[in-house]
């Protein structure tokens, strides 16, 4: 069967992503990706979860506690942060990241991912992203507000230089209510320029 | 690696069809994916393969006897005569079919596939498939004539019920030159009105 939307993201991130690597959830939401991250990256690895709302960090801990996962560090703070959690170090050392844009699921619709914040998040991972590393984009735009970021999502990645960057978008086109769709980012090699 | 065009849309047909069953190429051209379906199907298989000019067939005539494969019938017709060369027998029997749309490599860019005969061959291909199986369109467009097929056939697939089928466009989107990209139609289940 063609995979679905959530199924292909991971398996992109599972095709990235070795045991021990260090990966992100920029958006932890209700915990579904962070455990799925932590279980990939297993014990010796790290994965670190971003959230803006309290509740997504709270669902997320308890999802985390049950199911006994102690290689998560749990951030509520904004993702466009996210370089200020990492040491330099880790410059491309980051194996892979996901996003979901949106608002979060059975929650206050009006708190939704923004394209400022969004887009300086993006741009920090690739910059600590690893050769072969990936950021996958779950771009949800049913909501208000959505359509805005969407285009400016696309936007920005399709000048994505494709001798340094693959650039995929995988998509159900004969869907209504407009469905999600994944922006899949790879980095293929570092521009000789940095 | 996130995969490329050629290996998406043989995964595609991997994931879908079974040794012993009936695939169609529907534009064998050099031969390439009528050599991956009849491996892919196997002795007791068969691929049906299409092409409009000679030259294609042939080429894949000598392709077939290098590598002496044998379950393959080469079709010197148009693809949307398709139906003549099933059986009823084979209504929802056909486990998958790919196009490759545009002009035959190292030949003369004018002789093009066009949209209406595309879309016929689509469209019987689509009822003889089977449940879970896959029609691969891997639409080249940059071609005098080629965003004209490109349009319609999107318009096309659009429009297919999501309830009957999914369409899958997988695309790279930071790519110069107009690269070829793939639209990938599933049928979940028979339409209950046929």
């Amino acid at each position: 069967m063609i995979k679905n939307i959530l199924q292909f993201s991971h398996q992109l991130l599972a095709d990235a992503v070795q045991v021990g690597e260090t990966v992100i959830d920029a958006t932890c939401g209700n915990g579904n990706d962070t455990i799925f991250l932590s279980n990939l990256v297993g014990d010796s690895g790290t994965v670190l979860a971003f959230d803006i709302q309290k509740q997504a960090i709270d669902s997320t801990k308890r999802r985390l506690i049950d199911e006994a996962r102690q290689n998560v560090k749990l951030i509520h703070d904004g993702h466009e942060r996210v370089t200020t959690y990492l040491l330099k170090e880790q410059k491309h050392g980051i194996a892979g990241a996901i996003f979901n844009l949106g608002y979060l699921p059975r929650s206050d619709k009006t708190i939704i991912t923004k394209s400022e914040s969004t887009l300086q998040a993006i741009q920090q991972i690739l910059d600590y992203l690893k050769t072969n590393g990936v950021v996958v984009i779950v771009i949800y735009y049913g909501h208000e507000g959505g359509l805005e970021e969407k285009e400016n999502v696309i936007t920005f990645v399709k000048q994505l230089d494709q001798s340094a960057y693959h650039v995929l978008r995988y998509e159900f086109i004969n869907q209504k209510n407009n469905p999600p769709f994944v922006v899949a980012i790879q980095k293929r090699k570092e521009k000789l320029n940095k």
